[in-house]
Formats: structure tokens, C-alpha cells, sequence
């Protein structure tokens, strides 16, 4: 399995790690040998050797925050023009999510699928906006889509319903789908005012300088747009559903909750209403008896309603250098060869 | 696919449902054709049809206690007999589990591999006992040996672990693997006696009459061994294992407990010491913050601790008719043709 790791920041540096420290296992456990043959990023350059790059070196020049191009295998040459220069046979798409445009990924994953190149992705924009074009493409060119890592990291949430929950019928996805917020929400319980505490998140590094996509809730609805997209069929964009985040909950709105038993979470949930997909961000009063209640600080959770099961809850985290950096391991392992 | 069922009990009924209502999906979303062609149960006789029994008359006489051999297709011999004559291509083994012996299931089990037939089970007694035997077995004939229902029914907890983290070291399994348990932990704490609580739940047929398999913590004790077996490699048996049941615990205690904000679960669990794996079951104090704290009632919970994604939680259902029928299905729907 030759690859191609398009994007060389956090999620791709994660990968590259796990690849060296699971060799072994990949091969013993699943016959399976992993070479990265390219690697492509928008401000460390590109590298290409067909017969396998030095990957502890690029990981060491990325590190100290040199350039790629600083190898001898130096590749003169943009993601797209590696993507369609290279002899491999699966990209890796982590490069930063732009929920606008989905650009360059959608290019990136487009150019790959039409060369007949597996794809897996840890972008959010192309799963969010593009999907059914996408998934298409690659049913026509015989090649697998796979893009566990664009919700909950590399906590199995997509996978686990297409393949361990295979026949049922889904009517409800819903959960916990932001660790930066649920951070906030669970440190305001202590009292703390909500600038207090997303200062203490933007110091910690859980939360960013400009804190929008998080606070307002529009990464969670990318999220929400993936899984109406992917599991329930629907052709729909992030605009198409209500979206409100956690600027405007008082600590005093969350101990009033708590005084009636209920704990504020911000809930991105897709449901089928009658023949109809519905979709929505906001924050929720749920009841401590419920499994999402227990979530607390920058884990995500989220319930799957079956016809078959009832309520399945799969927890866990939702974002990390090795935990994003698994997501695209585990899809290399099911193209590669699961059994 | 052609189809035995072995055992016509909760669980064979349940999966012949399943069978039924999702006909269509089963050959839309996986191209796959389902035909039942033998069922044999101790009690209820055994039927035969190389063309496909009638499921509805089947499900018809089962529910109204009449024996199978009522039906035209009866066939005069025992499951062994069956499974040797049939010309099929896989079978679900739910008979009773009988956790001294694991027979006659595990010469079902046996009998179907040897003649190259795949196997799902939801009998806890082979997968207990006889794991790693069976198991070769199966690679040696080129046949898949599942056994999704033998813990927490179908919610998917051993194909999570084998298919959506593959990859990932698993270094402790850790949980709530006993519904009845939890069921009567969770109506103590309202300050019920625990033998006004067995009462209750044996009037809600959640505990047996005898109910000692689920309070002294054996149930959970098979569900550990099947675990350390299939997911850890180890060979082992239950008597490995210290087992200790919910019998001694008080609702003073378990009062106590929430007073220093901590909960009492039966755990069950597996998980490496140095180069060993260890295994136990027994009441432990949870700290309320955990997600383990907060599954109540019926409802199982494992988490999973990993090398790369720390800890992942699901829980779900942990029994009932269509909950462990389903964990037949994805089985089948597995060996079919997921992809």
C-alpha cells in the first residue's frame, strides 16, 4: 500500500508517527505493509520517492519547522500535481478544513478518486458539502471513500454504524459533537463566568484566538451535515439547518439546571421526521440519567437510535494529534485488507 | 445464503423476525439473499427444506408452543443429524448456554466448522471454553467463526473492538456486563432492600428464579473469559478468574457511596499487567464523573482502553430477543458481504 499524505500538520505528523510505532503490528496483524511514497503541504513543500520516503526525517525537519523541500527527494510541484505525478494507491487528505469553499481538499480528493486512488479524509469542508459527488466518483472508479476522522477523531462513530451496526435502521443521531464547548459548559458548572473560562481554554490550547467556530457552533454543524450526508442519505449543506451555540448560557441558566437535575450540553443531532431529515446545533438541558449527561471536559459522545437496538452511545474523544492521526490509519487497514 | 438455525428459543425467534422485516434492506444495502433452510431445537424437533422453510409458520407454531415437526418439512434426526446432512452455508448456534460443559453447543459449533460451514453463536459456553480450538478450526477449513452475542447482545462491542479499532493495543476491557446486576444496583439506591429488589425484578422477568448465575456474578464472569479469549489471545477459563457477586453489598453501602459521590457497579473486567493478563469480576466503587457511573437500569457499558485513543466507551442494550437476534445478523451480514 503506497500512500500519499496530502497536508503535513497535525493529523498527517499523527499518522506518520503511528505508522512507524505500528509497523509491526500492521504487518503481523493484518499483512499489510504501508509506504509513504509523497508528501504534500501547502507550507512545508513537497517530497516524492517511489520507493518510500524517509519518514522519520520529514517528521524531525516538520518538527523543528523546517521544509520538506529539504530533502533530497524534494518534488517541485503542488499536492495536485503530486497526486497526479505519483504512483500510489491512496491519499490521505488532512489538510485544513475550510467549511466554505471545501478548497483545495475537494480538488485534492477529486483528482485522486478520478486516478483511481483510494481516499481517506480527515477534512470536514469536502464530507460536509460535497459528499454524494464524491462518493459517486469513487463507486465509479471502483476505489473506497472513507472519512472516519471528519467526526469524533478516531473514535470509531462512522464506522461503527456502517459496519457494526449493519441492517439497522437509524432514526437518530445525537450527541455531544464539540470538546472545546463541552470543556466550557463543564468548567462553568463550577461557577466560573463563561470569559473566565474560555480564556483558561484558549491558554490550554482547547480553544482558538478566534473561538467562533467553536463557540457559535458551526463545527458541530459541519458535523451534523457529515452524518445527514453519510448516514442518512441526505443531500444537504450546513446552511440548510438552525444553528446556535453556547454564547449566550449563563452560569446561573447552568445551576439552575442543575438544581432540576439536567445539565446544558451542546447538542448537534440529525433525526428522521416522517419522510423528511432534520437537522440542528443548540444547547440542550439533558437529564443526569442520560449517558450523554455524564460526558464531561473535551470528550465527545454520541447516542445512535436503531429500530433494531434502541439507544447505542459510543464515547470518546473527539479531536488529538494521535487520536485524528488513527482515523486515517484505521480507514488504510479496512482498504487494505481488515480480514 | 443458506441458513441453519440451531436453538429456536428467544434468540432464534428473535433473528427469524429480523429475517423477515428486513428482507428488503438485507438484499438492497448488501446484495444479499437470506433463505433459511433447517431449524432444529431440543424441545420444539427439527425441519428441513433445501428450497427454504416457511419462517412465518415456523415463528407461528414457536409462539403458540407446538412442535416444529407439525410443519410438512419435518426432519427425523437431532442438530448434529441436521447440520451433517444440510446442504447449507452457515449457522446461528443459540441454544442454551451451559457454562460447566458448553455442550451440545460446542459439538454444533464443531460439526458446522468441520464440514465448512461459517458460524455465528450467542452461546457464551464454546466462546468460553473452547475459543481457541474453534477458532483454529475455522482458519483451517477457510470459514469465519462470530460470536457477537455472547456480550452485550448486539450492541457491538467485539466488532467494535475487532473491526473499528483495528490497529489500536487494547490494554484494559472494563464494564458493566450484567444487565439484572445493574438493574438492581440502580433500584437500591432508591433505598430499596436488595431482596425486595430481586423480588421486583423477578416479577419484571429481569432475574431468573434461581437468580445466582446474575448475582454471584458468574454471567459476567463467562462475558470476562470470552473477552481475555477472543480479544487479549489468552487461553483461559472462568475458573481463572476471582469472581464475586452483588449479594453483600447493602443499600447502606451503596447509600454511603453516593454520599462521597461514587456509585456501586458489578464490574467486569480484563486487562495487562506486565506480560500477563488478569481478569475479575466484582463490585466497585465508580466516581460518579466516569461514563461508567451513569448507565443505569438494564443497560450494559464497556470501556475500552487503548494505546492511541485512550478511552472509548459504548453502551447499549445487554440482552432481549431482538437486541441478541440482531447480533446473528450483523454476523451473517459480515460473512455475506459487508462491502
Amino acid at each position: 500500500m503506497r500512500l500519499l499524505l496530502i497536508g503535513f500538520g497535525t493529523v498527517g505528523q499523527g499518522l506518520a508517527e503511528l505508522l512507524l510505532e505500528k509497523e509491526q503490528i500492521l504487518t503481523d496483524q493484518y499483512g499489510l505493509k504501508v509506504q509513504v511514497v509523497g508528501i504534500s503541504d501547502m507550507l512545508k513543500g513537497s517530497i516524492y520517492n517511489a520507493g518510500g520516503i524517509n519518514l522519520q526525517q520529514a517528521l524531525k525537519l516538520a518538527k523543528s519547522g523546517k521544509k520538506l523541500s529539504e530533502m533530497p527527494d524534494n518534488f517541485d510541484g503542488d499536492a495536485v500535481s503530486l497526486i497526479t505525478t505519483a504512483d500510489a494507491d491512496m491519499i490521505v487528505e488532512a489538510t485544513y478544513t475550510d467549511i466554505k469553499t471545501a478548497e483545495p481538499a475537494t480538488m485534492h480528493i477529486r483528482t485522486a478518486l478520478e486516478k483511481g486512488m483510494h481516499v481517506t479524509t480527515t477534512n470536514k469542508g469536502p464530507i460536509a458539502l460535497f459528499y454524494h459527488d464524491l462518493a459517486k466518483l469513487a463507486k465509479e472508479k471502483g476505489v473506497q471513500l472513507l472519512y472516519e476522522g471528519t467526526v469524533m477523531s478516531g473514535t470509531p462513530l462512522l464506522n461503527l454504524i456502517r459496519e457494526t451496526l449493519a441492517g439497522c435502521t437509524i432514526t437518530e443521531v445525537k450527541g455531544i459533537l464539540n470538546g472545546t464547548t463541552n470543556y466550557i459548559l463543564s468548567e462553568m458548572e463550577q461557577g466560573l463566568a463563561y470569559d473566565d473560562v474560555l480564556k483558561k481554554a484558549q491558554e490550554l490550547g482547547y480553544a482558538e484566538a478566534v473561538p467562533d467556530a467553536d463557540v457559535l457552533g458551526w463545527d458541530a454543524l459541519a458535523k451534523v451535515t457529515i452524518i445527514a450526508n453519510t448516514v442518512f442519505g441526505e443531500q444537504c449543506k450546513p446552511d440548510d439547518f438552525p444553528c446556535k451555540g453556547i454564547t449566550e448560557i449563563s452560569s446561573e441558566a447552568i445551576a439552575d439546571a442543575k438544581s432540576r437535575g439536567k445539565r446544558y450540553k451542546l447538542i448537534g443531532k440529525v433525526w428522521r421526521d416522517g419522510n423528511t431529515v432534520k437537522g440542528s446545533v443548540a444547547p440542550e438541558e439533558i437529564d443526569m440519567s442520560r449517558p450523554l449527561a455524564g460526558v464531561m471536559g473535551a470528550t465527545n459522545a454520541v447516542t445512535i437510535t436503531t429500530d433494531t437496538l434502541g439507544d447505542v452511545t459510543i464515547v470518546g474523544p473527539g479531536a488529538g494529534r494521535n487520536e485524528t492521526g488513527y482515523s486515517a490509519l484505521v480507514d488504510i487497514i479496512h482498504v487494505g485488507g481488515l480480514r
